[in-house]
């Protein structure tokens, strides 16, 4: 198993924003502590993702923190970052293992006990487990117990985050279930200071999960 | 330089169709004749994507015609298909040469000389130049003139095949002008009989362009 330290996860959403204000937000949530971070584009071409995640790759290598690149394997090799992060519709853990080789850090999604199986035994480093909350980062969400979030803490070795509308005032359903860490879209991307807003995420997993 | 004839090179478009049609359609090509295949899909997860490709493939190996996949160097790679076709909003050919190896093939779009010369110089194996003419299949249309492709075929030593809006109607234009083939979407992906459509085209190559 790889040493990854998925505590405070950071997934961004640069939608509504500019690029200088989006690249000086991830550099705040930085600055605060986040331990992961995630670029996740939908709307952008191939060569925009490239160009972003090379941006944000400075960003995160000055930091120390690992970045992962959601979906696209191709723009995670080509910018030369830690990892990448597959969902349901996104390559197969066991192609993009054979691909990307077993150093590189490859995340998956899981809502199900079944899932969060498959995707270990097929090759995934951590799972991201949810919606624990609804969200509005994406439109379609369907929600993940915490019973089952705690049923795949116990199946797989790995580390297992929660995700899903997710923020200092909500975690305490959390509480108790051995995760790994939490995932943030929102509490840290929208927040007025995102550097303040992951210090307060982070003080909120340890005083209430023990995290 | 690879062995590669792009002769009539078929660009597929299976928004309007059925799985099944679009297969069938895919495979009645075949039958009329093309040298080469690139999917081409724009709207789907990369899932379906991955899928559709490996289904295309069979159809292609079949007929020993290389597949090549538009814009996704992950799906081509997943897929194991011959090649993938990088536009100018796509990964950066030589970055793509290296993660994918000299072996397989890279196509590329230019629209100047210039662009052209890249390509070639960064490790494009062959080049699709246009639109000659206006075309349905993407929304804003460059057109590129039939002395820009003279130049083009002129300034690099690999194959250029002319692209947009062609059919055996209209080929003539082309006539004198060095290029390696023609690239065909509407003209075969959207006739009655794609069968007969890629041998008339065919047919009107040879006996207009002696190609």
């Amino acid at each position: 198993m790889k040493t990854l330290d998925t505590r405070l996860y950071f997934i961004t959403d640069s939608t509504p924003y500019t690029e200088e204000e989006f690249l000086r937000r991830v550099s705040a949530a930085l600055k605060g502590g986040v331990t992961l971070v995630q670029l996740r584009e939908k709307e952008r071409t191939t060569r925009e993702y490239l160009s972003l995640a090379r941006k944000v790759h400075e960003l995160t290598s000055s930091a120390g923190v690992p970045l992962i690149i959601d979906d696209r394997l191709d723009v995670a090799m080509a910018a030369q970052v830690e990892g990448v992060h597959l969902g349901q519709s996104d390559l197969p853990i066991d192609i993009a293992r054979r691909i990307y080789g077993e150093d590189k850090i490859i995340g998956a999604t899981a809502k199900t006990v079944e899932q969060a199986r498959e995707a270990y035994s097929k090759g995934a480093d951590y799972l991201g487990v949810g919606a624990i909350f609804p969200t509005t980062t994406k439109v379609k969400t369907i929600l993940t117990s915490t019973d089952t979030l705690r049923d795949i803490c116990a199946a797989v070795p790995i580390p297992v985050n929660a995700i899903g509308g997710l923020n200092a005032g909500n975690i305490d359903v959390l509480k108790g279930i051995p995760i790994a860490g939490v995932c943030a879209v929102s509490a840290i991307m929208k927040a007025d200071d995102p550097c303040e807003a992951a210090r307060v995420l982070s003080d909120a997993m340890k005083e209430k999960l023990g995290i």
